[in-house]
This record gives C-alpha cells, structure tokens and sequence, in this order.
C-alpha cells in the first residue's frame, strides 16, 4: 500500500468516526473549501456546495436517531491529488454501498463528494486495493 | 465551460445512449481497460473489476424490461485527468441519483466507477459546473 493510499484510508476512517460520534466540528474540517462538494444521501436527490452539504450533515448528526455506523470492505484508487473509496457502510439494520471522493487540499485529504445506497446485508468484511 | 469538460459531458452523455440502446459494444468501450473498474447498482452490492462490472452491465442491457433512461441535472468536475459527474438518471417511473467517475485513458474519457441510487422524482432540469 502506497503512502497516499494509507492516508486517504485514514481520511475515510475519520470521517465514519466523525458520522458515528456526531462531531460536526470534524465532519466540518473533512469537507474541501476550495472545490465544489456535493453529497448524495440515500433516498435523496443531489445537495451542492459546501454550506448545504454541511447543513444536511448538521440534520443528520443533531438527529437522535443518528446510528451507529462503520465502514468494511474498503477499496481505495488513488490518481495523484485525487482519489475515491468504495467501501461498505455497516449499520444496525442495513448495510449501505458507499463511494467517497477525496481531494488534496493544504496538506490533507478532503472529502469533494459522498454518495450511499441501500445495499444487501454482508457479513464478509475484506479490503482491496488498486 | 472547459474543453474537458465539455468532453467528460459528452462521454456521460455516450454512457447513457449505450444504456438506453442497449449497446453492449459501446458500454464496453466505454470503461477503463487499465484501472480496478468498481459499480455500484441501486440495491447492490459493490462489484470490483472489469470484466465482473461488464457482466452486470451485460445482464441490465440484455434483460427485456432494461428501461429508457435520460441525464438530467448534470455537474461536472475536472481534476487534471481525472473527473466526476453528478448527474440524475430519469426513468419512466422513478428518478436516480448518480455518480460517474472517468479517467482520461488513451486520448478518451473512460468510466472508472458508476453508483446509482433512488432520489425522489423532480422535473426540474438544470446544470451546473465546477
């Protein structure tokens, strides 16, 4: 595993840490300022920019339903200063399929884009790399 | 609008005219013969290789109910050689959201992965750009 790839891994991480302790601070600081970000939440149609992404991050963590999530089967692909991760979001009752775009910005890896799915329940947890 | 955007538009715009033909000779043409290739179908799991993404795609265009499909809402963003499409895919009876990844492959923007998901049904059509 490359450096790059190691690094985009834990970038991806952070921000399931983020989701599952509901820290908006984090989750703030793990999205680009600099590019136009967009999230796809499942069910929903696209939201753009960065002000509106955060804002239906806000719901969903300010949310007492907000669950308990990890994140298996990870496969990174990184092309220099970008790269997404397709992985599988564990939750109590569902598992949802996730792709996750990063770019490079000031030194760290930033989420530009999230999108997730309903997916059929695995209990296979496996990881793959390009 | 950039040159390569415009030609990451029109490669999205190719993937949805292979999918509404059901031209299994231009989907093929149109993924990446060099990188881990990864989709993510509404309601499927993650699947990771060429050959594995092109048999879905082979059992979608050959089924007798593959639907009519047209792009809408279509946002494009441009990372050097490396680009994604947020786009809504509008079917006779629901509307997806969804996300194409492209590299820039031997002189042609080719799809690296594509997920697709339920969003709620807008008529609304418009575009915006990175």
């Amino acid at each position: 595993m490359t450096d790059d790839e190691r690094a985009v891994i834990q970038a991806n991480a952070y921000f399931y840490e983020a989701f599952c302790r509901q820290d908006m601070k984090r989750m703030e600081s793990l999205w680009s300022e600099k590019e136009l970000v967009t999230v796809i939440h499942p069910g929903w149609p696209a939201v753009y920019g960065r002000e509106n992404v955060l804002d239906t991050w806000r719901g969903i963590l300010e949310s007492p339903g907000s669950p308990d999530i990890t994140c298996a089967q990870v496969s990174v692909s990184v092309y220099d200063k970008i790269a997404f991760v397709i992985c599988t979001e564990k939750l109590f009752t569902e598992d949802l399929a996730a792709t996750n775009i990063f770019v490079f910005e000031n030194g760290h890896w930033r989420l530009v884009h999230h999108q997730a799915g309903p997916a059929p329940s695995s209990d296979s947890s496996s990881m793959t790399m390009n």
